[in-house]
């Protein structure tokens, strides 16, 4: 069973996060709040997305688990303003999920489970810890796309660099740390990234937030932020493009 | 003789109804206003509109009759503003039709009205009528999009109701009768139409607007709505897609 | 050497007009300003840009050329906001411009000025002169672009008009001398242009701008305009269209 009223802008969040990745996804449903872990399929990169009951405007649930297309839910976003709320349902004998929007209902059926199988996210120590504006980081993306394919995110103690070189221009985006910009680093770390990855999920972060970069040298950087105004939180691990010598 | 001044939100919003049937209609012109009846050229859809001379902020015409392409009015449009006057003027001699919109004038060759058929509307007595905000049909609309390609739409004493079934999904649109949502029905009648004709319709009155729909089942249905602040009207007559067994 | 800061809004205004001619530019930098002239390939049209040390926040430049691709800079210019400073800097060592806006950092390699030819702009006397406010130009354009691929532009002491004429429709401007419209003709001046050049001219000229026409019957038209709030000046030429009997 699971009957819950979420806030647009909420499940937008998460929507647009998870689309960066895969078109079906398995939601892990329980009494407390509902969960995903999802890989895309080159498996450069994954999510590991929570949103708690109290993200909710109601809730209530069983553990279960129940896999949706993405896009179904794209459509279903269209539907509402900022603000309105979206109202879902499970009809488990139907095998379907329900979606009101003001006085539109929109039912689909659900996405069969066992073609979605299950995530293992690695547990990762990385050396450094990163806190910013998402916006900067936009703002240096916008800038690499013309540039090169590859991306390399570069700290030590003072400041976070986002560094692209492609064959005859090159664009740096530095940050000193400072109020705004914290930086956790005994050391000099850099990692190289697959531009496109990076670029489409710092593009599905809500201008108005604060992202953690965990990162270290040649191994994959953690992104963290917020969710449904703390009541979630978004996980996205990005494999690093390691050079041959 | 025809020469007249109108202002564009009135002229766009007969040209948006028109221009969802076809690309070349003719007008009838008489000193009371102006009409035309136009088909789709797949005989599906057809639509009446009357404009009377009280929907102009000038108006000198005798009989006459212009055959106009629609696209090149539009052109005309796009150089006002809300608001704007647009003046149009025949130019019997050079079989032209004269618009001026500030300081541009635009000259259009006619088109010969003798290939633009005349149009028969059939009188149909229907046995329901609703009146609704046409923002709540839109809705719908864009929440059936994805699903099918036709629309069925219910309507019984107490509530009309917009239906669209899908392999997988579907969408309901219910309207309780209110304040707001008018419902004159005695007993429930229900026919199923083309989506696309109907969306085209739909999406081209003005969300401020609130449209007639008569229903039967069945039948065709015929949506109704002002024009120029109620100085004309549209009636639009649609197919119904009656589902072989 | 060449160090200087500009606002985004007037690197706009300077990229937007060249671009409608060439893919890349050469600067002629020196002390007092930079400026450049461009033709584009088909010898149709050329322009002369000058942009004198006041248009900037800061300047510092010995006599130098640089060689630019445009698209590189409008590629920076998406990365500010109107009224963001833009820093530029050339890297002669490396042979590159350094630009920087906010915290991100764009170096690009110089283009080799060898082979951008230079540009001889013929000295003209053109019998009629012009000013108008852009935005009705553009109007005119915009009604004329569906009608013909040329356009004439006629002046005589009492009006100025643009008139495109078609195979079946037409458009006419006119505008009559007046305290926003100034026109100095002795006699009846006629021309005709290529509409491409002169719409994607026009179009990138700030809606806020008037502008001055230089006409004579036969000729070259020279379109002037100011640059950065009059510390620039653009002057373009573009060349008559001329029938054939």
């Amino acid at each position: 069973m699971f009957k819950a009223e979420l806030r647009s802008d909420a499940l937008k969040g998460l929507i647009n996060v998870i689309s960066t990745l895969i078109d079906e996804v398995k939601f892990t449903i329980s009494p407390e709040g509902i969960s995903l872990k999802a890989v895309d399929p080159a498996h450069v990169a994954m999510v590991e997305v929570t949103l708690s009951k109290a993200a909710f405007e109601s809730y209530q649930a069983d553990d279960t688990e129940i896999g949706v297309d993405i896009d179904k839910v794209k459509d279903v976003l269209k539907l509402a303003s900022s603000g309105d709320i979206i109202s879902m349902e499970q009809d488990a004998e139907h095998g379907r999920l329900v979606f009101k929007v003001g006085n539109v209902t929109r039912r689909m059926n659900l996405v069969d489970t066992s073609s979605l199988g299950d995530v293992r996210v690695p547990p990762l120590e990385l050396a450094a810890s990163i806190e910013v504006p998402v916006t900067d980081l936009q703002k240096g993306i916008k800038a690499s796309e013309s540039i090169s394919d590859h991306i390399a995110l570069i700290a030590d103690s003072e400041r976070f660099e986002l560094h692209c070189d492609g064959d005859t221009d090159s664009v740096d985006l530095v940050m000193e740390a400072s109020n705004t910009v914290k930086i956790d680093a005994d050391m000099k770390v850099s990692s190289m990234f697959p531009l496109d990855y990076f670029s489409n999920l710092i593009k599905a972060v809500p201008s108005d937030l604060r992202v953690k970069i965990e990162l270290d040298t040649d191994y994959p950087v953690r992104i963290v932020f917020a969710l449904a105004e703390g009541n979630g939180v978004v996980k996205y691990l990005l494999a690093p493009r390691i050079e041959k010598e």
